[in-house]
């Protein structure tokens, strides 16, 4: 009797929000392994906010999905059957692959995962994995942030938002946080070291932004996009620098989305707008880890984590994302770790 | 009896375009020169987009003009009297001063001209004072344009524009220009050597770019703004800089503006947009004079200059810019030029 493997499929493009029949779970028996092929078992899943992005027909960075396709995402987890030489049954790999608990895969996307000393499975994969590595790049490569500077970034108690912050308190800079509850602003600075915080519920964003940065802003990392993205470049420092990390706010439009209105301060202020895909760094990945764990161990970053249980929610879960339902790195527990 | 002397005054801050009664020209005695004082009469005055932004109360690169005070612009003339060490009777000066055809001043703004062998005192002044460099550091030092390169400029027969293009071609880029008429699109490809040249009256500058520039843009020199810089985003190649060097089609805008509606394509194509104002590089200005003088004597750089007469006319003049109205780098001639 053959195992069954479950798999999300891409049933029908969104034009707006995600619904329910966004994607469809479906079981299927699991095929033979090939020469050169493993069975890999999911642990967890990294849920992502750039995850609708690969379901729109935009042209992004990456081919759109093709409905009927297998959903795509990161994951972590353990080689269980292999006649893969590079990975052998009982290590663990980790990669850009689909949302399923079973894969037979030819090891294309995926790669060994190099355990780091210290740190929890769950803890490197769904923190450092892809949110450390994209906070390092965006705050401190695009960034380009220094002692002294006042950054400001948005989605702040985001998994890249609170790193981004912790990253610039630990290079000396002001920083101020914006974020959607008073729970989560009292983390960021109570817990995280944050100079200050703005719940975009309660107040303007611009006004908070006057009060917290009365010197104005020399890095703005951006996650949400909008009014946020506008009372940064309002308040921004001759020569500043604005980092373009996500647009959340925007990918589900069903229309052309304006772009931020103060856009004139790019002259005015002499900015530089850029924008950046951490897939792109790939191959730098286990100097950023290295660096960052290191900082996890010391206790220097923090973070904290959302665990959703079971492949069969995953859907509902993504949701959360685009309405600030998370509470830290949004996962979902696919399988156990192993022992 | 005293000299009298002529100036525009801002009288009213203009809430969309600039209209008859947003400056007014009024006479006045010329004042006795004190120590360290010159007397200023003026040849010739360049008009240039920017003029308008500091008509406005915007947060901008200047201090916003203060209604009452005499009209800002760039000028060269001849000092006809001089209590001042470092600008004798008879040299000529050129700096950021008022619209007037004599002024006395402390030299504040102003500093000597050195004339360019081989180049006349309009083509010095109207091609190579300011729009020279703001071409040649927008193109090479901003956008980085390497050969090979498929370069967009807008606004490509302006002062600015044509510059961009030819310094472009110099560099062994494909350049693909837009402007507003079939004269001056056959001037671009047919005398200043463009690939190709899109006539915004008459196609959609979207489509035209996609068949012009099939393989998509490496650079995009925005002058102008709205529709034109989205047509670009749309087709940027993955890593390609955007360089914001105007926005004339915003600044006579009565409300907010929306930024480009595919901004989102900083992200999905790792995009930098950056703006830059020409006066921040004013101490490099020798270096870029020498060079372009020297593409000018050669016959690689070509131009024209559309020179307006007299001071009286010089609001009428500066509205053609923001109506394209203009043939060539608008000056207003306000005096003769010495022998």
């Amino acid at each position: 009797m053959s195992q069954v493997a479950r798999h999300w499929y891409f049933n029908k493009r969104p034009t707006g929000e995600i619904e329910h029949d966004t994607l469809v779970l479906r079981s299927e028996p699991v095929p033979e392994l090939q020469d050169g092929e493993f069975l890999f078992r999911s642990i967890y899943m990294s849920l992502d906010a750039t995850n609708r992005v690969w379901m729109s027909d935009w042209d992004t960075y990456m081919e759109p999905l093709p409905v009927g396709a297998r959903m795509l995402g990161f994951l972590i987890g353990e080689v269980v059957k292999s006649r893969h030489p590079d990975f052998p049954v009982g290590s663990l790999a980790t990669g850009l692959s689909t949302w399923s608990d079973y894969i037979v895969t030819d090891g294309e996307g995926f790669s060994p995962f190099v355990s780091l000393q210290g740190v929890s499975l769950a803890d490197a994969f769904g923190t450092l994995a892809v949110a450390g590595p994209t906070a390092y790049v965006g705050l401190l490569e695009i960034g380009k942030a220094k002692p002294g500077d006042t950054v400001v970034v948005t989605a702040a108690a985001g998994a890249v938002g609170a790193l981004v912050g912790q990253i610039a308190k630990i290079h000396g800079c002001r920083v101020i946080g914006i974020a959607g509850s008073r729970e989560k602003c009292q983390w960021l600075t109570e817990d995280l070291g944050f100079d200050a915080a703005i719940n975009y519920r309660e107040e303007d964003v611009l006004e908070g932004l006057r009060r917290e940065a009365p010197d104005g802003i020399d890095v703005h990392f951006e996650n949400v996009g909008g009014e946020f993205l506008d009372a940064g470049l309002t308040l921004m420092n001759n020569y500043g620098r604005v980092v373009i990390c996500g647009l959340i706010s925007t990918y589900n439009a069903t229309g052309p989305v304006p772009g931020p209105y103060m856009f004139r301060n790019v002259i005015m202020k002499r900015l530089v707008i850029e924008g950046f895909v951490i897939l792109d760094y790939a191959a730098h990945f286990a100097t950023y880890h290295e660096k960052l764990a290191e900082w996890m161990r010391s206790g220097q970053l923090k973070y904290r984590i959302h665990m959703e249980e079971g492949l069969d929610g995953a859907l509902d879960a993504l949701r959360l994302l685009y309405t600030g339902g998370n509470n830290g790195k949004l996962m979902v527990r696919i399988g156990a770790v192993p022992n």
